[in-house]
């Protein structure tokens, strides 16, 4: 079976996986109010890549975490990956009319609707890391799950990081402060994603873990050149959301600094950069090991 | 020293004590992204009520928690706040211009940043339980803490009130839908103001946090008629806020349902349900129902 295959089985397993745990973790339509709760479905479950899930999957079995420890911080990440779009989406911020191949939260619904939606999928995160019973772990490892979870997306992590690109727009940056607005924007998050995992380790070596948040740090700003890159070759349907975007915003991308090739060979850099942190690991780690090859490769 | 000059003081006192907490809970203005950073210290700092930490002060004060000990919770609960008001004034909300006297965050700043706001002093409330260090409190407590905060703020909680706010707009409530409406989108965080509290006493006995418990639900559903009383017959400038708005949105409120003498029976009833939550205790329970009594008298 080649790694490509692999990757695809693996990465279907875990998009399946946190489907369902997500499901779970969200109250049902019927629950009152049904309007809001509908709404905080329809923006999370049925779509998306689910990269930060299957960071997390893939890091617990590097570790030998047990798959049903992992479900929790899947779901967690995955909230406030969902609520940071939905917010980012109205009109008041980036203003997307299509995500995830379907009308954004605020097009679906309504834009307080879909405010209101963002709040209550960040409060769900914080609150199935306390709740849920599947996560076999002390308060002390819940507690620094919401510790490494709400640095990563607060105002210096994931927040800071839209407020920097907002404060962007029209502005020339250099590739140090658009590596710092892409740290915190979506580093941040994928880097938790991974040390969440982490915290569920048996036996975790300072070192491992080390290696692992380097490993994230450099898949998380490849992601974003990817993500860069598409944005100007990519096509709005393979996308799922709207081609062009960042240079009809005059917003400063990778590829606007140091050109296509530029930003594709900054790109390979990290994914050399991404295995090397690896180099400790046994094959237990492919799965990160082959992600590390596919966000640089992806189409979408 | 009558018991409203008391009150007076225990309350200034509350409110620089919070207002204090609250500036060492904020990143700097200088912290990067310094706009975020001075738009969330706009929206916390200077002005409010404090109703929520005066609660967390007195519950502590009534159970003998030491008064270290509660800043942290008093914080978290004034965020929650703070990030609701935010985003409950955006135009696709409220539309509100004016908010404690002065201009709302994102008339002072700008839409997009009082989104990132309320976004990111969600999450700092729940930051600043798991790292405070003025907080002696074990991970289990911490937990506890967050969980306490997370239910009441999501969307069984205030969040949920908020949505079915939204959704009264020109419908005809009855009193339980009025009530159920208040019970989460303001009476919610109150109680949480009051049990994040119990669950720093040294020694609570399960019947003390039930009627705390009780005693918040009380104040919480009172402060809420009171509002809707004040909404009808105070002034824009004493209120801070601008007057006549439920009216004007054509939102139900208890005057339009019980009319203003009926409304003001009910809260009455209400104090009065709420001094006999706190029999059991002794005097260092006065705050509580001092704070009783001020919620059904204010005039802003």
């Amino acid at each position: 079976m080649s790694s490509n295959t692999a990757l695809r089985e693996f990465m279907l397993f875990c998009q399946n996986r946190v489907e369902h745990a997500l499901d779970k973790s969200l109250p049902a339509e019927s629950t009152s109010p049904a309007r809001l709760h509908q709404a905080m479905r329809y923006a999370v479950l049925g779509g998306g890549k689910r990269i930060r899930p299957i960071l997390t999957y893939a890091t617990g079995q590097a570790l030998g975490v047990e798959i049903n420890q992992l479900d929790t911080a899947a779901c967690a990440v995955e909230m406030i990956h969902a609520y940071s779009l939905v917010h980012d989406d109205l009109p008041a911020m980036d203003d997307d009319e299509l995500r995830r191949g379907r009308p954004t939260c605020h097009k679906a619904y309504d834009e307080a609707t879909a405010i209101l939606v963002g709040d209550a999928l960040q409060t769900q995160a914080f609150q199935i890391i306390c709740t849920s019973g599947n996560l076999h772990a002390s308060a002390e490892t819940r507690l620094e799950m919401i510790e490494t979870l709400s640095r990563a997306s607060g105002s210096r992590g994931m927040c800071g990081g839209q407020a920097l690109d907002l404060n962007a727009v029209g502005q020339e940056l250099s590739l140090a402060e658009l590596e710092n607005l892409h740290i915190h924007k979506t580093g941040a998050l994928i880097r938790a994603s991974v040390n969440t995992a982490s915290l569920l380790a048996p036996r975790l070596e300072p070192e491992q873990a080390h290696q692992l948040d380097h490993y994230a740090k450099c898949v998380g700003l490849a992601f974003q050149i990817r993500d860069d890159i598409l944005d100007v070759e990519g096509d709005t349907e393979t996308l799922g959301k709207t081609q062009g975007k960042d240079q009809a915003q005059d917003k400063p991308t990778y590829p606007a600094l140091l050109g296509l090739n530029g930003a594709r060979e900054k790109a390979a850099e990290l994914q050399a950069d991404a295995h090397r942190s690896l180099t400790g690991f046994d094959s237990k780690a492919d799965p990160l090991r082959w992600l590390a090859d596919y966000i640089i490769g992806r189409d979408y």
